[in-house]
């Protein structure tokens, strides 16, 4: 659902470059390519995610007869490129970092070779489909690294930003090593698995707490979890040792209980006095409430008996870095390397690889950014995924990229584990590439002199 | 189209409380409000937005029989109780502060009135439609203010948050005073209006820069604007000029140029001299490039001549503050006035409404939170907008909620106008609220003691 987007879903510029084009036959190959210029303050790498709902949208993408007509009555544009639109579908080719791979600046993470006109067009879409995925798995993955294997839970829908962002942060979140979300639709849409407990208001609409956790347990809720910090906490822990033998004798059995506000270290230590002493050393405690990854590391280094944890809105908005710096730019264009010279967002110019070396313990050493045409013996982190608009091969199922994920953030070399900035990861510019940046320079320097007046 | 989403938007525990409501026949009328607990660091107020969006959202909650099947073939729910939901709608009553209006924390923006599980179904998506347009108004206020009616243009799509935060954020923006957006589908949904120039890629695709302004040129996009940064922005302006004439000849007038990079307050100066001395005085500078509203502040404070700003990612992610601490609770349930007592996250009970007073300037002075019941002669922020699932009269049009909002920022006090924290605007409680929530905490005071063990 979430790539069937009408292609009117792009900015205005667009389409005037479009028409521009059209009318000037302009419509050579182009090779844009998407990276990321710099990792926020508190990022040691990025975590690529978004591809697939890339290449979906890359496969739907057409104007319909409704968003002909209405772009024919703005008025902005002429009859025979409208007429032309009809047809226009993406047929270029498309190399990617597969999603769950680490990477970094500079770093290509998708290549887009087509025509100028389309490779144009969806360039709003890609970025706002790649950014925000990568964003959130790279945040995710921080907050996987810090919980040391407790389960996490993504309870970030509601104020994620409006109905996509939540479900795109919860298919995110679980390929880089989240166990689940509390999303239902993210469950339909891509087999998410789904956790629930129960809100206050539940607990509030009966006046008695006790009587709220038996009504709620009949229900039978698949893993049963009993929120207790409604009133006071440690007091609930007691009803929900009375209720469990009760409970018991028809088969019900509470799995858990949830701790969403207070000292959650102190608090999870008290409870998990008052669950063992009742018998209930195998019901689990597990705590929301307002956190991220330097709250749940907190909570792991001081031991607090917490099995598992709900991440919402700092992990769906990623809150200490809601953006990263990004771009797609124009690489190459009827077979002549461009390169945007602009101060202090210049880019490396033609098509480029990244290639990856492990050090002798197997970890992420240091990564070579260079040219396509390039020979090296390193794995290379491009590969081919849609040629002729057509997808190369069937795509990984979200199981497998989150077991690629796994793989990558064990990859990591030690201090980029850590939650605290690291050296930064070196990616080396390879010859060729710085080569070929001087010789792009050379032949755009008469477009640097001042000739104004 | 934003609003349509299945109540599978949801999170997993809507439905396991629905299904433990409907097992013990839990159905009495719940109030739920939604509020904002705090404000971020730097907002002296909020600007409330979304509530047509939750309005179309509750005239079409349903579940799909798809959505029933999918449901069933998960086997966490009853028979009975999914072929309830086959017929579950709002028929609920709504109160809301008419989008546009300026809201401080803890004043109910939203009150929903309804049985306790459509009541509760709902919250979910309300929260999340209401917290993302209420953050990105009052975040778009800001740079409204800063502007000090410049034109302000929303770039942000790419990197907003997925489709419908950019979308959202278009509307949310141009409600509080933007001047329109980049985003074509936000001008279908909505008749946000449009804005665009032209990429970098356009300029690099032809190796020479004048050719490339003048191709542009000539498919005549309406509201014509070049952008003169890919290489030296001030020769760039000078192209311009020569270009402005042999266009001239043939009907087509450059209205604008771009810059996205560099000092922008020194190279406005520059083109707007070599603009004004190649006779294109009326020939306007617009500026973007990562801009948020301090930015805009300091170029208006220095005088840059530049006549409009595209503001991007620090608008549609709220990048200084991405999200809000908002709630939605149960404030009555049965008749009886509620309240949530977990550790710094007590709530104020019962029907809320706010009165607004006004100085003798005519500007807002203060606030008073109190019970709907009370009688003030102070005019009311909640109104009727939804009874038995219908709405109270037509909403107001796009255009009536923005020019609203203007009129709500002209009466800020003057120093909350400003981008710095202003000392707080004054919400008084009333004394009938004061004690009904003692008489809430008497009542539930047998819930505080400690009886684990």
């Amino acid at each position: 659902m979430t790539s069937a987007a009408s292609p009117l879903l792009t900015d205005l510029y667009q389409l005037n470059m479009l028409q521009a084009y059209f009318e000037h036959g302009i419509a050579e190959t182009a090779v844009f390519e998407f990276f990321v210029r710099k990792l926020p303050k508190r990022r040691n790498f990025l975590v690529a995610a978004g591809l697939e709902q890339v290449l979906e949208f890359l496969e739907g993408v057409a104007f319909s007869e409704s968003d002909i007509a209405w772009l024919r009555r703005t008025r902005r544009f002429g009859d025979a490129f409208l007429d032309h639109l009809v047809a226009l579908r993406f047929e270029g080719d498309v190399h990617a970092v597969a999603e769950g791979t680490v990477v970094f600046p500079n770093e290509p993470i998708l290549r887009v070779t087509a025509p100028l006109p389309i490779a144009q067009l969806v360039e709003t879409r890609i970025i706002n489909l790649l950014h925000f995925q990568t964003l959130i798995a790279s945040k995710a993955a921080r907050v996987v690294l810090a919980a040391q294997g407790r389960r996490l839970v993504d309870f970030g829908l509601r104020r994620a930003h409006g109905a996509e962002a939540g479900l795109l942060a919860a298919r995110a979140s679980y390929l880089a090593g989240f166990d689940g979300t509390a999303t239902v639709e993210a469950a339909r849409l891509w087999g998410v698995p789904l956790y629930g407990t129960m809100a206050h208001a539940f607990v509030q609409a009966f006046d008695d707490e006790a009587a709220a956790f038996e009504a709620f347990a009949r229900a039978r809720p698949e893993g049963l979890v009993l929120l207790i910090d409604t009133y006071d906490t440690v007091a609930a822990a007691g009803k929900v040792v009375e209720l469990a033998p009760r409970l018991a004798r028809d088969g019900i059995r509470i799995a858990g209980v949830r701790l969403d506000s207070g000292d959650l270290a102190s608090l999870a230590r008290e409870v998990r006095a008052v669950l063992d002493a009742g018998g209930l050393d195998e019901t689990t405690i597990f705590a929301s409430g307002g956190l991220d990854e330097d709250e749940v590391a907190a909570l792991v280094d001081a031991g607090a008996p917490i099995d598992g944890f709900g991440v919402g809105t700092s992990l769906t908005t990623s809150e200490d870095a809601p953006a990263l710096d990004c771009a797609y730019k124009l690489q190459e264009y009827a077979g002549l390397a461009r390169r945007k010279r602009s101060t202090g967002k210049a880019t490396w110019p033609g098509r480029k690889q990244v290639w990856r070396r492990h050090g002798a313990d197997g970890r992420m050493a240091s990564d070579i950014l260079g040219l396509e045409s390039e020979r090296r013996p390193e794995p290379v982190l491009l590969q081919p995924v849609m040629a002729a608009g057509l997808r190369v091969g069937s795509s990984p199922s979200l199981a497998d990229v989150r077991a690629h994920a796994a793989q990558q953030l064990a990859l990591l070399p030690e201090p980029m584990r850590g939650l605290d900035p690291a050296p930064p990861y070196l990616v080396e510019v390879s010859e060729p590439l710085k080569a070929l940046a001087a010789e792009v320079d050379r032949r755009l320097a008469h477009l640097e002199t001042t000739d104004a007046g």
